[in-house]
């Protein structure tokens, strides 16, 4: 283990926002930051804004031209060695003559996986990984869900009351909370491959699952994703809009309707006869989904939790009581003693207008 | 309206801070605290401690000795002008040759109610009132509305999981929150007149309703009060561990058991049949109680707030989730559309261990 000096982690620290300054913008790709430091002064600095775009080791080496002679690059992913959209980052350190390149992580992409930094080692560059790696796997938790587990990062966002109601018994939920709160859900929107819900939301609430920021920060343009086993609401809803691509779940069983032309996907139904929500998940990792965004109702966001599936919990909590007739967080839990309740970790509390927002992440099953 | 200087908002701010080291000790009197200062200098400082015990004023005076003379008064609330258990405060600063005194507040106490300040404005003294009165009204806020609403400020305990739920189906609720979440309830409890809960409760929880804390710190021991319309608990119950005297409310129309000789209070029993809880909260307000803290389930606390008698919310949230079937967090609100939903005030978030504590304030009814 590498005893890495302040100034490492004050480098490495800037190349971590650097890369989160794609967050919006480099997926499939993951967020990459880096920071080309010589004599103790920063000659480059750049990240990855896109697919097909530059890396951010190219980026910083072009900042720093003949300065990046000798110097160490700090990158928060381990440089590429193959040849993909851009040639190998790898062949441009070396090329630059860089003398060290401190890395915050190993990239377990199948094509890099090691393969970077061997080819850095046997033209003499010292690497150094590991530094500050718990924020870099934070950072890019998606892409790091999609390759090392073939599944997304599941976010699970939901509004509710203080007394933990999402909707009054009839279904009603515009609006529990507020504008700060739904401005709020755009920029974690903007960081998702994907939006998901479900045919009982898109009949419910007929959301647009589009993103609409109060910026002109450009984004990627999360697909929509409707779980709709039988097809049964395919004629309907703010998602065939046309304003981002909808891509519709269904199951094995069930028929097409003739002339629906959508793009689609179907998976098998699990024992209980609902689509199997693991297929569902393998399925857009394959597509390059990274991080994904289920915006749907109680049952089916208490499908995904129950499943262990839910990596992340986005929570609005507003201050009002909707009372006991209030429809449930997560539904179909089935909890019936204290030693079964579920153990999420809190990850950041704070406020947004009158809300208090709560980022927690459950924890994995005994 | 006086221009209090920043020197002004200093001292009664101090004055303030030691009013509070009274809280847990001066009920059913209000907390006060007192700073003179001669020549910008702070030349004596007091709060009261406990009933029978020297006004705030008096402790100051008798610090500053003869540098009173000519001083200026910071005091939270008027000083009285009757003889109580002490002789009358506003005697005590003109004999003392104070030449100001700031009040925080009048105090609506009817044998004080402005009387302290004509008596200290006839000896000459110039008299400046309602620096910083918001926060010494929240202080005594107690104390307050015993006097001027002739009812306790009461504020309702409970904790719940993630998803607003009290306990298991079965009523299991041992134990929601965390170590850190019960001993910070010890310290609300050590400031409240009373705690209070309902048969329910009893039968369920067996609560002990005693103040436990984790220093050796004075408090005045809280009544605790039943709510048991048919004294159907009066048998059983830590709560006649004789560790805190107990007092049982119960209906005009129960036959009070022979040989039951606890203190007992009954009242008249609402159009729904349940206990009147105005009646309840005016026969406490009379025997001096300025807090109640209730510590009782759903029916109960929903009961309070559905008659719009809940002041504050103590709420104590742990990060874990106890699915659709566990208890709501208030019952009975019988809220069926959106617009008929609680809007509450957020007063303070803060983590006491791994939960979340919200101090909230339910907001007047339109």
């Amino acid at each position: 283990m590498t005893d890495f000096t302040a100034d490492d982690h004050r480098h490495m620290a800037q190349a971590l926002r650097l890369a989160e300054r794609g967050a919006w913008t480099t997926r499939p790709n993951p967020m990459v930051g880096c920071v080309l430091v010589a004599d103790g002064a920063v000659v480059g600095e750049g990240f990855h804004v896109q697919k097909r775009g530059p890396h951010a080791e190219v980026v910083a080496l072009q900042a720093a031209g003949a300065r990046a002679r000798g110097a160490t690059a700090y990158v928060t992913l381990e440089p590429c060695a193959h040849t993909g959209s851009t040639g190998p980052c790898a062949d441009a350190l070396i090329n630059a003559g860089v003398s060290r390149v401190v890395a915050a992580m190993r990239d377990p992409f199948p094509q890099v996986d090691g393969a970077g930094f061997d080819r850095l080692r046997a033209a003499g560059i010292v690497v150094d990984s590991g530094l500050m790696e718990t924020q870099a796997r934070t950072l890019n938790r998606g892409f790091l869900s999609r390759v090392e587990r073939r599944r997304p990062w599941l976010r699970v966002k939901l509004a509710c009351s203080l007394d933990g109601r999402t909707a009054m018994a009839n279904g009603d939920s515009k609006w529990i909370s507020g504008d700060a709160s739904r401005r709020d859900v755009m920029r974690w929107r903007a960081r998702a491959g994907a939006l998901l819900t479900g045919s009982g939301t898109v009949l419910a609430d007929d959301p647009q699952l589009t993103v609409r920021l109060d910026t002109d920060a450009p984004f990627a343009v999360p697909l929509r994703v409707v779980l709709d086993a039988g097809l049964a609401t395919i004629a309907r809803g703010n998602v065939r809009d046309g304003a981002a691509p909808t891509l519709y779940v269904h199951a094995h069983d069930t028929k097409v309707p003739h002339g629906f032309d959508a793009p689609r996907v179907s998976v098998p139904r699990d024992a209980a006869g609902q689509l199997d929500l693991y297929v569902v998940l393998a399925a857009l990792a394959d597509g390059g989904i990274n991080e994904v965004q289920v915006e749907a109702g109680a049952t089916l966001s208490g499908a995904f939790l129950r499943a262990g599936l839910v990596d992340e919990l986005l929570l609005y909590v507003a201050p009002v009581l909707l009372g006991e007739r209030g429809r449930p967080l997560f539904d179909g839990l089935g909890i019936d003693a204290m030693a079964q309740r579920l153990h999420l970790q809190t990850v950041d509390v704070r406020q947004t207008g009158h809300d208090l927002r709560l980022l927690m992440r459950p924890e994995a099953a005994a």
